[in-house]
């Protein structure tokens, strides 16, 4: 319904209950390709629960806890971005972000997860933007390389995903090297 | 941060928390101008409250209650357009908004009422969508005569505005109606 | 239990847990003739229903919020009359009742609901007193015209009762016209 | 406004909000006076303290858990008498009470009493009604002697008010003792 | 897991969660045993019970309200102990206990309820300690005659335990009492 | 008052209301010691803010979310160690600890973090237990290093401590990595 226009096929908007059945049916029908990296799939099994989902975030994004960003290429839901954890006492943003299969490969997540570290840094006093891979998700890590966060350790065994424990490479930037950097590709 | 475009001037958005000081400032520097139509103008003394109402309204939003949105005027916040109730037991959606002063009289607030009756009846099964202007605030009334509604009743004395009573007119406007209109000017 | 008499017949008092089976049986045995007017009467299943329902309103009433009376005719329960609201803010309240059908065209409610205006407006300090009934509840109309209301207007479809929208009229009693017409039949 | 008869000059009924006035004038004309047993005198400054007590037993009456009714003699406020606790669990309504000054010698409380004795074993499945009076309180314990309660023990320094510690004597009148008495002067 | 030794056989502690499996398996074993005086056991039915009632009573410790102990003998769980009320307003702690039957006349309890009334009149400002015991529970009864208490008074039908009621004896120890007795057997 | 021994002079046990006053006082004259790697101090200004702070975790433990603990070194509380998280979803527990600047220097911290290990994977289902260190705090970080944790990576200003940012290294020990480690020094 609102939205923030990245170019001409991809614009990004606060993921809204209206998105509801479009969102649960891209995680739906990407069960597979998401299973080997997002723990939290299983508790995902009709729209209502995506809703419930959605209306938590947005409360959270009242309370300046999170922002939940829905992805829309060619006005098609193809993605979600989101600061997971606004963690204002030490002023660091916890960016996630997946895609449907579909979507994969066409530089959506690049563009949009630099339009959003313009506006974590722009609308709250950041110092510090973090995201977290799976270490064996290399192209979930592509992401930061390309945009300049550094690595910073490979944490053991940190997030169970069903059966098995991953280890995760923690990357950051910092507000100065975003400011030096601004003119990424 | 978030839009729907209007025009290559207006565009109109969810009020966001980001938005309280811009808002606080347009509410504060117009409240003669406000106070002769609206109740709550003491109980904003500071960004602050602007921001925890707007916080209430967003999350009154994420539950389905309410919808409340801010207009841009040249990318400058102008006045506020709300269903400030959504009422999903009787299919009614209650609209209500308010312009700066230095916005009045350039058509904003009906393209942005209009574009915001599209919004109702289509982001929600309502069957109606209700008005209530003070019998006195000609231009508010303006809005929904422009716009096919019909004047239901004249309520007495039915707001305290201060020291005042005023007493409203009651303006509907049905979903077949609005059907039948939908090429109003 | 606690009663304020109105005639040797009649007597009103505060709606207590301890009605709850008398009212609840008055509702069951009146379900199709109270089915025209009243949305509410198939989340009434049981006696526990109405027992929730009366404490949710002592409630209220404890809070300011609402008063609601059972009815007594020769000492039965014989129907129900309640402030619903009470506006402190716009000091309105607003007045809704019904009977069972056996005990209609005895006078009862005009009696009950003129005592009860009294009652509001020396308990609390309202400035108006609104009765909505739906248009062609000619029986319900009949008692705030007798009481000196005047009709502000017909609101429509404003009321989802089962499957069909109802047109209201709204009543309105000011406290100055009150005060003149206190000696009303 | 709502009340049960006892006789030409005494009624009862629930404590409502609008009694505060009235109730927190009797209790502050009545320091001196109760001080010696009751021990929150010091919490009730003002009439709106009087209020939130009031309107915290009318809730804790919609539960069921206790009843706080109001004394009048000669439509006067002269004291009150409640089920401070209704014990489900084990069957059991703890009775309290206090007249003003003027009004002790005159009968009021033993009417009242026993009136409320007859609403507990009626309205609630009671199988015991207790009073505990301070041992040197020789006017209240008067009460449950004269209506047949059973003496069950002193229980030491049981309450502390203000500096002191006093012991209790407790009063019980059983379901079946309360059936055989029904006559009691 | 943390503990207070009373001698080489017998500790005391805190009721944990981990506790839960060896309490409830405590119970379930003693229910024939255990049921001619406690009213509860009927809602112990899984271990999950136990464990919700020790994190309740945990919470309510770190509140200041109560303080249940787990009796361990030769490190087994042998059964509880507890203030179940913190009575600060009248600086009275009632205790509670109960064994399983086969650590009973071992001397278990009489050692753990002295070193418990020692932590309640160290730990807190009380002035009375109580303890009510069931009249036919004689074994119980013997605990605080042992210890120095008084039978104050014995309440008619004050505990529902299944389908009877059962007489308490109550038995009080006074601060000074305590002090003067400090060597008792 | 509950506690697990160590050795002749260490011994520890959950955090207690009752600690609160010698708590505060360790807090308050370590200050100038402490400042340099705690972030919290000005929160802590009198005894009743480190009882709050003690129950609150008192509460979280019993709802297994954390443990926090007191150490006592000759029966004086030294410092204090805690799992501040037990994330249960991914199996690790996060321990801290500080001592009060006259108590550091004799083994008291590794011999009471080794033990806490030892109760955290025999309490809990953990996989990993973490311990993050301010890359500065060679004293705190000389711990995990006796304890056989692993270095996993220095996460960049991750900590706000006052007006400065830290860095933290990451310490990890897998359960396996425990269990080989058994005979740790």
């Amino acid at each position: 319904m609102f939205y923030r226009k990245i170019d001409n096929d991809l614009k990004i908007g606060l993921s809204l209950p209206q998105y509801a059945e479009e969102m649960f049916a891209l995680t739906d029908r990407n069960r597979r390709h998401l299973r080997a990296w997002l723990p939290w799939l299983d508790s995902i099994q009709k729209p209502e629960d995506t809703k419930s989902f959605i209306q938590l975030q947005l409360k959270r994004f009242a309370d300046g806890e999170a922002m939940h960003l829905s992805i829309f290429f060619k006005n098609d839901l193809a993605g979600v971005l989101a600061y997971n954890k606004l963690d204002h006492l030490n002023g660091i943003g916890h960016l996630g972000y997946w895609l449907g299969e579909e979507y994969v490969g066409k530089g959506i997540m690049t563009k949009s997860v630099r339009e959003v570290i313009d506006l974590g840094f722009t609308n709250w006093p950041l110092q510090k933007i973090e995201i977290h891979c799976a270490v064996d998700n290399l192209k979930s890590r592509a992401i930061p390389e390309k945009l300049g966060f550094q690595n910073e350790g490979t944490i053991r065994r940190t997030a169970k995903v069903y059966e098995s424990y991953q280890d995760h490479s923690v990357y950051g930037l910092l507000r100065e090297e975003y400011l030096d950097n601004h003119n990424l590709p």
